[in-house]
């Protein structure tokens, strides 16, 4: 028979099962975070119309995109999870209740250029709240709350949520008479991490963008500012009254700022940082980064905002929003890569193999149906072959106990169990060899799937 | 601005909230389920290259495959999940430990034409356990285990997994001398339910086919084998010692059916059943399929079964294994069509909405942290409505509690705690309605998700 050569293509993550069972961690511990938070899952198909997925249009998007056609149809690949949220709040306007609360984690596509560490096919995780014509400022407070349950569930502790309020932004250019330019402006000023103040500033002056240099060492200056949230917020309070939209911003950023710590988020996990802008028009409030402190060259690893108006291109309703969106593919990659996953965490398919060492196999069936009964994830295994064999295959998937039933066991109604960390070897009729297992495991449950 | 008319293709399934929130469930059981079967979760590429996924090639899978260009690749979607585990474990095979068990459950597509409850994007929910050149036969009862417990899991009792094997009927066809014709001969009676023995016998007896007469008759006197499962194994140990496969395929079945009850399967829910063949070339012992008792129309809801060569397409190494599928979004479709699904069911997005009542909210704030920590969902609503609109959300969402926090409350550092179900509501700190809270959800949390 001719073969074809088994491969998978450049830019798709597939795992192997110890890493995939790390990864499931992750999202199970996302998929319950956020629905503590009152979110209701939602699941939009991965092909869409073309027009439908288009309907803003533009540049990179447009490129990246996977279309085709099949039939008739003009079809495309989502490549977010936010334009099909749109769509759907479109679409289903008329039954769901406002403020819709929804959080989606789903695969999305972009046929970027292939490179380590880029992705064609990743997972998205996405939280947004959208309001019909109006939302509350909480929101906005809540958001970053959320992420800093998760991530500290995950195993993060030393990471910043980074809070801007894109008003102050808008309203401080225009003060500088700057406000047609704005746009250009913050895409500059959001390089500043990447490539210092003094290219920002040469970019800003440059004929392109035309900031006079007055202006520029103002933008600089404005930038500059730093210190404890409180110190932040009053040096801005040095600019209050000269516009109305930087008034707005800055009540908004103060009521964020305010509201953060009720929601249980420590002040160290949060800071005011002006240079944060999002390099998106579509945001027009507060926006989000996310930064690991100790690894600030992976960027923001959670990153969004409040806008005005989700689904323009379907609805004249207006549907403001806010949202927050987890690159889920590249931040698992990345964590892997630091050697910042945990290799405490069980990831075996099981919490016991049951090995039977006789060819009678009923009291090793029976106590297999017992152990899962009391909820323990059970393998028994089988196959014919020698003992050194079977106890290879555990230790290399790396079961935390192995039943062993021998004639011995089976004359006395009786398993031995093996813990494989200590090696200690027990003999436990089988309703209390699962209540052991059980003990023992709930012990060393609290492993977090992420290590500092 | 020009809008686009949101629209959600045809064939693609796209649930509104309180429906999501079941199909969740669902899965979550399945995932819960496989898990204490030792069963590892896999998760491939949606897309994969054309001729890795079209290595078996054949007449209707070319057909409705989604294949496109991308760049210079040839390009398909997945269209079920076996093809692409036979390329994981041919691509992996050093790095697996055999028995190889995964389970996956993921989207496939299939372009078939549209109708009513067909559709083109669907989840498979799939288990299969892999051997590496040999399988033991205890696996091949272990599979039924696993979906009866799954099903009544989901809340369904009354349905048969029905079993077969294919050495059986291969056996059978050789001592007719119809060996040459027993892929046409299985297909043909597979289609008995749907059409019956008559039209069977004459498909059978077609020129086509060209079974003579006399042995058509021995074939329907043999699937019409009917009876409990020891009546039929009885009947069956007539044909006993006048062909090999046949007396191995019984020996499979016998063993199959005694291990069953020792797996926790009541008689009622397996029944052998001669007439299962499974139309497909790619089954070579025990093959399965699972039908509702009081819904035969709907057809098998779980079929599969056991093959000798998983991989053959990708590597010369021998990797048999058995398996079965669930149709998830098609299952859930007719569950859903039938009224088959519970109303009893918690849909809301959280358990609790907390409706703060002053401008003032840090207390609100303040008990929507506490009752989260205590682990329950928990949704703030923080919109300046009035009450009336407020609870009027509360009733659409269905929350089952909904706490209020006025100026009173807020004097006595307490919370109005109103049960949605009863009515009923009480004055308490907030950590007293959280664990309130928390014990009336658990006395509910017996509902399953399906009801018969």
């Amino acid at each position: 028979m001719e073969r074809i050569k088994p491969r998978t293509l450049s830019g798709f993550m597939e795992l192997l099962p110890p890493a995939q069972a790390k990864m499931e961690v992750f999202m199970e511990t996302l998929r319950k975070n956020y629905s503590l938070y009152g979110f209701t899952p939602l699941d939009t198909p991965v092909i869409e119309a073309a027009d439908v997925l288009l309907a803003k249009g533009g540049g990179e998007t447009e490129k990246q995109i996977y279309r085709f056609t099949k039939g008739d149809s003009d079809l495309a690949l989502r490549f977010d999870l936010t334009v099909p949220l749109a769509k759907y709040v479109a679409l289903n306007y008329g039954a769901l209740a406002f403020p819709f609360r929804r959080y989606q984690i789903g695969k999305v596509y972009r046929g970027e250029r292939a490179q380590r560490g880029r992705f064609r096919e990743f997972y998205q995780a996405d939280i947004d709240i959208i309001g019909d014509g109006k939302l509350d400022i909480v929101n906005e407070a809540e958001i970053p709350s959320i992420i800093y349950r998760t991530f500290t569930t995950l195993g993060l502790e030393k990471f910043v949520i980074r809070v801007n309020n894109r008003k102050i932004l808008t309203g401080f250019y225009a003060m500088q008479g700057l406000g047609d330019r704005a746009g250009d402006i913050m895409r500059t000023v959001d390089k500043l991490d990447k490539i210092g103040p003094e290219k920002v500033r040469e970019l800003l002056t440059s004929e392109e963008i035309g900031v006079p240099a007055a202006a520029a060492d103002e933008i600089l200056r404005f930038i500059a500012i730093r210190g404890s949230n409180a110190e932040v917020l009053s040096a801005l309070e040095g600019y209050r009254g000269r516009n109305g939209i930087f008034d707005c911003g800055l009540d908004e950023l103060r009521a964020v700022t305010a509201y953060l710590p009720e929601f249980g988020v420590p002040e160290q996990n949060f800071a005011v940082d002006l240079t944060i802008a999002r390099g998106l028009d579509y945001y027009t409030g507060t926006v989000y980064e996310t930064t690991l402190t100790e690894h600030p060259e992976i960027g923001s690893v959670c990153s969004g905002g409040r806008y005005d108006n989700l689904a323009e291109y379907y609805t004249d309703k207006p549907l403001p929003g806010v949202g927050i969106s987890i690159g889920l593919t590249r931040l698992f990659y990345v964590l892997q890569e630091q050697g910042m996953l945990s290799d405490a965490l069980i990831t075996a398919p099981a919490d016991v193999l049951v090995i039977p060492m006789t060819e009678e196999l009923s009291f090793a069936v029976q106590t297999a149906t017992t152990l899962r009964n009391a909820g323990l994830r059970t393998q028994l295994y089988t196959e014919p072959k020698k003992f050194k064999a079977k106890m290879s295959y555990a230790d290399k998937l790396g079961f935390p106990f192995v039943i062993l039933i021998g004639e011995d066991e089976i004359a006395q109604g009786k398993v031995s169990v093996k813990d494989m960390a200590s090696g200690a070897q027990t003999l436990q009729a089988p309703g209390e060899a699962a209540g052991q297992v059980k003990a023992a495991l709930t012990e060393r449950s609290g492993v977090k799937v992420i290590k500092e």
